[in-house]
């Protein structure tokens, strides 16, 4: 992946995405012994960063892929997000949801005009739905996390903390399928000098933090985590990046979530969902290693249900 | 007040501020059919635009003034600003809260180092008690919002604005005590040609909207409204500035005040308090008044207690 290369990613999706503002923060700043800098996607189209990669996805299919469409399964922020960017460059986009994703993701997908159908809550059911919709349609399947274009798109949000700030000691993303946390990289790697790229995962979905130590992709079997996004496992495209450009994965408790999470909400006057949360929980956990350093935070997204907040 | 007088204002204040973001949202724009532009002091130092004026009026003191230190009363987010804006200016801070104020605004404002005095819930207490300090120490009194130099002061938020979108037809401040619609309309009347800046009230407390139209200061014998900071009423400073230059005043119910909160929390992913969402209320209330408008709405403040959203 050459920096040219990753600059024309960015050029390509900048037409459909927002550049995300990157907020500071005199308190957390002063509470962490740090200067962070949080780059916003819960103020990107759709509620989180998940747009990126899909509008780049799509981008680089041949016209007669476009008009076939495209399809994914998701539960979360890439069903919107594969929605409004498929909608964007006039493309259909067929989501397939397990029924137990909350109604208003559903709707919210629906609303950016999906073509939603309805599975039952298994990975077999997604992926058996999924396929079928590919036969049927022609339509080209795009995974949510383990898609090399993907991964480069959502990779466009450190790109722009990095223009905006310059110099950073560390970037932080929350690992879940993992293709912001290795996109990310692939960009700090190719333009900052000394930047150190960090997961942050909770200790309940410790998936790519045992990854990293053997060497090959684990799996959870329980994923009793607030942070809903982040329970889904690494891919054999991003492993490999993470792999090579990942400095470490620091891991945070509920507790350390919500307190974190309260923290930005409180502070920072900002909604972000728990999986956010997991990144700057992972600066207050491990201060003395941030202490006085230049630290960028992806926070990912924003989609949470407001009547349901842990404090 | 001479434009310069105005950008001497600005200036004098800028290091001691956050220069707040403007944002937008392509939903709420394509839900109201207007350009909406959000300057978003809910992100300022200690969560309101109040520090603008309290940080102005300070400066303007005499070094002996400024020696013997400030003193206000209030329940709400002044209590902070003054607080930390005399904090900031190595100035001590006296506040009168009553006793009836959240303990987290008492120690919010103890966090900034103000010098706490609690007093009985009643406004004639809390003059009586500010007045003993003023005897006792020699501090200058600094309203709320009533006050030339916070007016000023409070203005510059809507300097901001202006200077980061060019044109605007309209600017639409919450009104309460008066200070934020009078300040915002000076720098709206000297450095735009064509806007009409719009104040924004409650129903429950239409105090501004009766007092524009009887020519003078009117009170309210009730104030049962969610939007806590806009109970207090105009005073012999902001009003003649208001008379002048305040086009007219929308007002809201609880519900429209509420929706619109809602709409913001969910859309735009920010924590804004109720008064702010009074101003984002009345677009949406005359809506065809500002159709195809550019419309810059002052989000006033982000201090709300989570744990009870009104939704």
């Amino acid at each position: 992946m050459t920096q040219q290369m990753l600059l024309d990613c960015q050029k390509r999706i900048q037409p459909f995405i927002h550049k995300t503002p990157v907020l500071t923060s005199v308190l957390l700043n002063t509470f962490t012994n740090a200067d962070l800098y949080f780059k916003c996607e819960n103020f990107q189209r759709a509620g989180s960063y998940k747009i990126r990669g899909a509008t780049n996805a799509i981008l680089q299919l041949s016209d007669v892929q476009k008009s076939k469409g495209v399809v994914t399964h998701s539960s979360g922020n890439f069903a919107q997000a594969l929605s409004l960017a498929a909608k964007n460059l006039g493309v259909k986009a067929y989501i397939v949801m397990p029924s137990s994703a909350p109604r208003v993701k559903q709707e919210a997908a629906l609303g950016y005009g999906g073509l939603i159908t309805i599975c039952e809550p298994t990975l077999k059911a997604r992926e058996e739905a999924s396929l079928k919709i590919q036969e049927e349609t022609g339509a080209t399947f795009i995974h949510p996390s383990n898609n090399l274009e993907v991964i480069y798109g959502q990779g466009t949000a450190s790109f722009e903390l990095i223009e905006s700030v310059k110099e950073l000691d560390f970037i932080i993303a929350p690992v879940g399928g993992g293709g912001l946390l290795a996109g990310t990289s692939l960009y700090a790697n190719s333009f900052l000098e000394n930047c150190k790229v960090i997961g942050a995962e909770p200790f309940e979905v410790d998936d790519a933090y045992r990854s990293l130590l053997s060497g090959k992709i684990e799996t959870n079997t329980t994923t009793n985590t607030i942070a809903d996004g982040l329970k889904t496992q690494l891919g054999n495209h991003n492993f490999p990046i993470i792999q090579k450009h990942v400095n470490s994965i620091i891991r945070v408790t509920e507790e350390e979530i919500i307190e974190a999470m309260k923290l930005v909400y409180e502070r920072m006057k900002i909604i972000i969902e728990p999986s956010s949360a997991v990144a700057f929980a992972a600066v207050i956990r491990e201060k003395e290693k941030f202490k006085n350093k230049k630290v960028g935070i992806i926070i990912s997204g924003g989609n949470v249900d407001l009547t349901k907040l842990p404090f």
